[in-house]
């Protein structure tokens, strides 16, 4: 029911920029961006915001619409430059943003750079127009200066936690040692963060008493937790049809997700010799991602990840039983299911 | 007297942040951001806005300089996301962000990415990080609220205007059309912004007079103007051993310099020809590199380019000597020096 709205406020604040310039190609610019913004996503991060905000208040307030779309201009933000360090030129089968300006750059009659390098410059500089542009949501008239100011604290450390995971993310590709712990905190921090901080900025506009906040940091954290220890599974062994997104890329790169540390708690000295192996290498047969694949399968791992995500989905459903006193009815079903939705999702 | 202070504000901010850290990549990357942001900088911006502040306040106190380091931070962020953009390995002769990346990459054992991908990736991030670090000078607690949140949108603002310039700059390169006004656009943005919003940042926090306020802009503005006219003639006939810049760099990237739209005005139709046939070469030869020099002297394109920056400095003249009865004369003294010596700097 908030989508559309949710989709016409993100629309809004980038067509008032489009409408302000006059440079044709800051035109095309940030015309692209709204393209490329409102081709998809679920508007997650905004919905939690208006549902913290919706529940805590018991109103159904369209003010806080605005407000709400900030971390989805940050959650674009990192997509955007993500996409250029994974070298992804697609991201759920459309063009990622750098790689639109690589085929924008056919248009120029005269070439001097080239079109992947034209791309990724422009796709650098978009992240940082997408997280720039996301904090004018809280230049917001209808709530007071203080408010506002506590949600660019938010944004603020919602930015500063998702580059410190995708950091300490780039940095576990090249260590040799994995950590279920370490793995844990990276995914809160890359993916919890952002979840949280949208449920927080929702919070804060509706004046939250403090005491249950911690509650709702929780539920917000660990949803993220649990929607990347799934992507990791998605990534491997989901249907890339209905994923998008091919299943070989994180064992090719390396990448620490959850199947590969349980892999390497459960199988034996000699598997894991075999494993590590296969994984240093710097390109990988389509018949080694298969072995890798099934050796996956042979510990278990799928299992194994999914029995850690239910713990943290206890957690969560604990601290929303918490909520309950302090947040109206209709929204903490929401809550509740979404949380099942992102357990249980295959895409 | 001011640089030490300066100096130990940037070193605060980022000590903090380490002392905070508990990860070791972590530490290690916000002590390589220390030591990148300390290797070297004139501190002018930071300057500017102590300069504006003390100015009009009539005080010298130093609660501003902490405010001031903010625009010295978003500097270093757009230096960083340049360096990668324009693939520029060293900056004055010491290594850019992305590459001391590049070169730490030689401490892992387990490589699974390579040494200029793993650069990329963390100078990609370490622009947005010094962005959002810098924006911490402004949660201060010696200033309002109100006089907090007016920075942050000038902080805002400036990083939107800089990043317009880049855009418009990348575009001009793969654009057969000249033109002066574009070119004066484009470095108001990409250089006058952070120069301007440290004047009015340091202005703000000094409640300065509203009607004033166009001449310190004007001062900021047209002072970054020149700085880039005359970094252009040095980018191309500087002494590499005094600028620590190649100078073929604009030659062969192609850029839409001052020295190069200056050139064309004044060539006659043949040579320009000439000039455009050989800029339009994706890989130039040493001897082409100095033709375009030659041209470039042929259309007496430094002197060009002088006489236009002299326009801008009449006017910031003017435009100090309307701030005269409301700024310190110590101040403006400051701003008349500085404005000397960008346009007659050799380095």
């Amino acid at each position: 029911m908030y989508k559309p709205k949710i989709n016409t406020a993100i629309s809004s604040i980038l067509d008032k920029i489009i409408g302000e310039m006059k440079n044709k190609f800051l035109i095309d610019y940030y015309s692209e961006m709204k393209d490329y913004f409102l081709a998809g996503g679920k508007r997650i991060r905004p919905l939690l915001t208006i549902a913290a905000y919706n529940g805590i208040t018991n109103t159904t307030e369209d003010k806080i619409v605005v407000p709400s779309v900030g971390i989805e201009f940050l959650h674009n933000a990192t997509l955007i430059h993500d996409d250029i360090i994974d070298k992804d030129d697609f991201r759920r089968g459309k063009p990622a943003f750098h790689y639109k300006f690589a085929l924008y750059h056919s248009k120029y009659q005269f070439k001097k750079m080239n079109a992947a390098d034209f791309g990724t410059s422009i796709g650098i500089i978009g992240g940082d127009t997408a997280f720039i542009v996301g904090s004018t949501a809280y230049f917001n008239k209808y709530f007071s200066m203080e408010l506002n100011l506590n949600s660019i604290r938010y944004y603020r450390q919602a930015f500063t936690e998702v580059i410190h995971g995708v950091l300490i993310e780039i940095d576990m590709v090249n260590q040799k040692k994995l950590s279920i712990d370490e793995y844990i905190n990276m995914i809160s921090l890359k993916t919890g963060a952002l979840i949280e901080k949208s449920l927080l900025i929702g919070a804060s506009y509706a004046k939250f008493e403090k005491e249950y906040t911690p509650h709702l940091s929780t539920y917000g954290v660990n949803l993220g937790i649990i929607f990347q220890i799934i992507d990791d599974i998605l990534g491997t062994f989901g249907d890339e049809k209905v994923t998008g997104k091919p299943t070989d890329g994180d064992i090719r790169e390396g990448k620490h997700t959850c199947l590969l540390i349980e892999a390497m708690n459960n199988l034996d000295v000699k598997k894991k010799k075999y494993l590590v192996n296969l994984l240093s290498k710097s390109e990988m047969s389509e018949e080694e991602v298969n072995e890798v694949r099934d050796l996956f399968k042979e510990a278990d791992a799928i299992n194994s990840c999914k029995k850690l995500a239910s713990k943290y989905y206890e957690e969560a459903s604990d601290a929303l039983e918490k909520l309950k006193p302090v947040v109206n009815e209709s929204e903490i079903e929401f809550f509740e299911n979404l949380l099942k939705f992102v357990l249980e999702r295959k895409f």
